[in-house]
């Protein structure tokens, strides 16, 4: 007799290997969703980063707009067009038990932890971009580039600040 | 009559508004802790930022070390000493509901999304750092410095990247 299995997750590749529990179900503090991401790519037809984001949007086009929940409007206050901002984001769709991941683009496996992967135990994702455009009273903004899927959930927004964001050695002259 | 009243947060100073909700009570995911994040930092006596951070321990010396939790060592394959990396942790101390902020070493209120202050509806902190010491076997490794309390809960570990974690126009020559 066989039997009908869930599977939350698609399957593992050679040379993965996965935690011995799934995070999502032994969770520590919460996340609240604070607003969307807009962008041009879906499923099957999505930039591996924002790099090539922003390459495939010069080249075709694409509005990348960031839109707030109802009350997270005032928190743009003193952002401005121009600004660099790290945009965070919950990659929902994401695998978060694999550990050691082997993707196509690298040779061998390696660490979820040395990797961007958006499969990891909590499947944050980020990426440092421009404001293009900002109404923070409507609660919108307008960046260069973001490599999510349209609809992704944002979880935070922080300016980006070079001291911080850069290891020291990289910030040397 | 006076009436006892539950007073999760500490007050807020003049200029500063909250959302209508505490975003802790209203979640849409969930985060795992991955590991502990040991610094000689405590409340009271907490360096503002990574920057600072680094000229104490200099001055003063220091160790930072992360401390994964069982099961997580494997995530750390592939990285080495000298490697850049962000730490993504929790300030589970941090007010979640102020929507501006007036933070004293800056003038007048601004929106929480253009600080860094760990106070914020998801209250992820995030720095580079450089790896100084690595025991991927046994899931631990040493930074230069971070800017938290000993104790604080580690989120994420990524690669720091140039590409995606600057600015486009920060990375024009």
């Amino acid at each position: 007799m066989t039997q009908a299995r869930e599977e939350p997750y698609p399957g593992i590749r050679h040379g993965e290997t996965t935690l011995a529990f799934d995070p999502a179900e032994r969770v520590d503090a919460g996340v609240r969703f604070i607003g969307r991401i807009r962008t041009p790519w879906a499923r099957g037809d999505c930039p591996r980063n924002v790099t090539s984001a922003r390459e495939r949007a010069a080249a075709e086009g694409g509005r990348f707009r960031v839109e707030l929940e109802d009350g997270f409007a005032p928190g743009l206050t003193g952002l401005d067009v121009g600004r660099g901002v790290f945009l965070i984001y919950w990659m929902h769709q994401a695998r978060r038990d694999l550990i050691t991941q082997a993707p196509r683009h690298v040779e061998g496996t390696r660490g979820t932890f040395a990797l961007r992967s958006p499969n990891r135990p909590n499947p944050l994702a980020m990426c440092a971009v421009t404001i293009t455009a900002i109404d923070p009273l409507a609660g919108w903004f307008e960046v260069d580039a973001v490599d999510c899927f349209d609809g992704t959930p944002l979880v935070d927004i922080k300016p980006w600040t070079a001291a911080v964001d850069t290891p020291a050695e990289a910030l040397k002259p």
